[in-house]
């Protein structure tokens, strides 16, 4: 596709400062850019690649509008902006409606006409798949599952049994949708396996990633919420629900029962324990530790940086006898006449 | 299904008290059940739901008995006594016997005539399947792989070259049984991959999560003890064994040649370094880090809960400066007169 | 396959101790070996199994030669040798050429007449497959994708659209090359999907785990240099780059926009922040958290082994208020007439 930027200040609300005749071909970086591209900057970080771009032009904003050499849309949101505009000029093949002969449909299930059904698709009594829904090679619909709108299952996706996706959903490939949770009652012979009644319901407009997992509820339903983002490789346990709009980096596991409020951002490898809130709008730092609810949103980590090994050896002999060293402080302050006035000391 | 009050309180040997005729349909949760409901509770927190309750019967035990208003079911595990009502009252819908025309399956492969083999099931050279085993769609069967009765794959399993499972084994989609181990020796070229030679065994009654991966023995073979319950996206490295009935929850990772005992429970994000040992009944928090080998049997944790960012930074940047904090501390301990009787300070 | 002593001595250099004329038919363990039997050992620690093992020949260095009482092969590297000789005793089985007739393939793909392609798989429009590639059941290969010769793909691995794989790269069950990144701009509607537009470059003698994740580029490629190795269920984000011959553990997680140097060891459940650079020659020991460039070369950590759960409790509380310690410890000091000398204290 192309659009000249005339076009593009129009369709996307912004000031165009330059040649509304230029033809815009492709999205680019600011450094490997070139006649025909399109770039963005957000952030004066980047002032220098922006004055030495050889893009057709720059999505920005005003700030920087007047350190751009070449034409320049000025937005106040310039990475939505950007992402809308490389949505118009790469738009993704749509693969043309109709199953594929390779696909295996149950004889009640039922497919829009628009629906695209790939390869091996396996698709099970009583799905129901809604209008210009793309299902990648290789996906598996447990019986039941109903699809909205639009949906797109890159490939190999698996839905368990009611699995239910709302419009606009995207899967990459791989994820696992309505997997039995993890629910087992010990007794004297071992583990007896708790049925799983429930299934996943997952509003519009969500994306799911690469072998990511979400199982399906055990009495009740496992949810998430309108616009939710999950990256690659997150577990998501029974029973829990994510709230609208929260972005999920990958490799972050949610134990059962656990609830995540609106508008969250939860950084990569983070663990969340079973059976807690968090509230709305709350950050969580990468490789954070969550083992209580939280209410108050704000900025929470549990990080610590790596060190030089052999530094590192010394601080962790020194964290384990830290209790010591807090005794020997107390009496060293007795010794030398200070009291303690800190609170805190009242609860060591 | 279902059944009379009466005749669950004989077959899973409860006392009932409350109308033995009453039918039950379905298990629920406290808060939703309605009439044909039956529910449990195991915890004295959950006392209020209990009262409010408008469930036809509650499974509890003799303590809870006297705060329930509905028919009661007395039983000294309430939670093992619901997982196997529920599992009654909500049994899995079973695939007919046979051969899906669309699967492949190997000329010389030996299918009992009770199993189903599902869409686009793939099964090797040699593949032994038992009675009653159901194997899910897009499931891929290595050559010489052996599964004894009962086995359910879920779907999109993938078995490698002579993976074994034992009977009443459950796989949930998307699990990998049997890749290569990551084995190489370093030389001046780079890497030289070690052929991964053994197999994985999988005990009977053990359950493997969506996504989880166990690799094959490199010399000698993986092995998954009987009873054992792995959840979702677990790693298990080469060689490594677990030991009957213990279960590991979501996102553990464990390296190679490491020994687990039995009946340990591990909490979910746990990595478990290499060639160490696990005894029986060690328990760990979720998201603990085992660089040793542990015998001593317990409760074991290295977590570290979110803090505030702004709080979390000081307490790293102190972290990191302990060891001069010891330093320190002995020295103005000396000057104070003090005198440090701590034994631990003598390896500082 | 068999071979004398001999002849392995002459094959891979290495000094023959015993009869040439033995034949050996497999690789072992010591413990477990018998007559027919090759073993290595590469560390002293091993001596006394050395001593006992019943093997036809072990492979080690001149060191331990003198305590081997069976045939030896002495090599500079025995890990390594053993490596090849194993890899030539157990000859991966080869699959014939040939596409498999439930294959569904592209009729502009171009597959070589040596290449195997198995059950189930789906080759996308324009793909071309070079010579001797296997390509297990059930992968998936989109629309563009480029196989050089000698490639492997065990089952069930998904290609995005345009990935291309050098020659002999392995890959392992599940794995997902090419998925979408995880890039979205923030607007007042919630999250906006940035198309990802890049693709994946994976250059030769490459290996890559069950169910590991490699994010298609944003705008720009994700590479990964030869000879890297990559364990299961590691997720690399969109626009990484890993340097040649650097091998990463399980359950790794790297973010987006990160460049990882050549030569380096990263320990398993490490996660690595983005747009930061790793030098040559890093090693990271298990769970490392890095969220900052190291150029370095060097071994770092920050591992906390577990602790019994009571005293772990302690110590998370005294590290909470490790702040309010270094504040009084100042305090003391100064109360005792101690001079702080120590330069990191004005940082505090």
């Amino acid at each position: 596709m192309s659009a000249s930027l005339g076009e593009l200040a129009v369709r996307y609300g912004c000031e165009l400062r330059g040649d509304p005749d230029v033809q815009i071909l492709a999205a680019a970086t600011l450094e490997a850019a070139g006649a025909g591209n399109i770039c963005f900057v957000a952030s004066a970080q980047y002032r220098d690649q922006l004055r030495a771009t050889k893009a057709s032009a720059v999505i920005l904003d005003r700030k920087l509008a007047g350190e751009c050499s070449v034409a320049a849309l000025i937005s106040s949101n310039p990475h939505a902006t950007f992402a809308r505009i490389a949505t118009e000029l790469h738009p993704e093949p749509r693969e043309a409606p109709g199953v594929d002969s390779t696909a295996w449909v149950a004889a009640d299930a039922q497919v829009d006409a628009s629906a695209h059904i790939g390869p091996f698709a396996s698709i099970g009594s009583g799905v129901r798949i809604g209008a210009r829904c793309s299902i990648g090679p290789h996906c598996v619909l447990g019986a039941g599952a109903v699809l909205a709108d639009d949906v797109t299952l890159a490939a190999r996706v698996v839905l368990g049994r009611a699995v239910q996706l709302g419009a606009r959903v995207i899967v990459q490939p791989g994820a696992v949708i309505g997997g039995d949770g993890f629910g087992y009652a010990r007794d004297a012979t071992g583990w007896v396996k708790v049925p799983q009644l429930g299934t996943v319901l997952v509003a519009e407009d969500v994306e799911i990633g690469a072998n990511t997992t979400i199982d399906r509820g055990a009495l009740g339903d496992t949810v998430i919420e309108a616009g939710v983002k999950l990256d690659n490789q997150i577990q998501v346990g029974h029973n829990v629900r994510i709230g609208a709009h929260t972005a999920i980096a990958a490799c972050t596991g949610i134990s059962g029962s656990t609830t995540i409020g609106k508008r969250c951002m939860i950084g990569g490898g983070t663990g969340i324990a079973g059976h807690i809130t968090l509230g709305d709008d709350i950050v969580i730092t990468g490789f954070g530790m969550i083992t209580r609810s939280l209410d108050k949103p704000g900025l929470y980590s549990s990080v610590i940086p790596v060190e030089e090994a052999r530094s590192w050896r010394r601080i962790v002999a020194r964290l384990k006898r830290i209790d010591s060293m807090a005794t020997r402080l107390t009496r060293v302050e007795r010794a030398a006449g200070v009291q303690n006035t800190q609170e805190d000391e009242e609860h060591g």
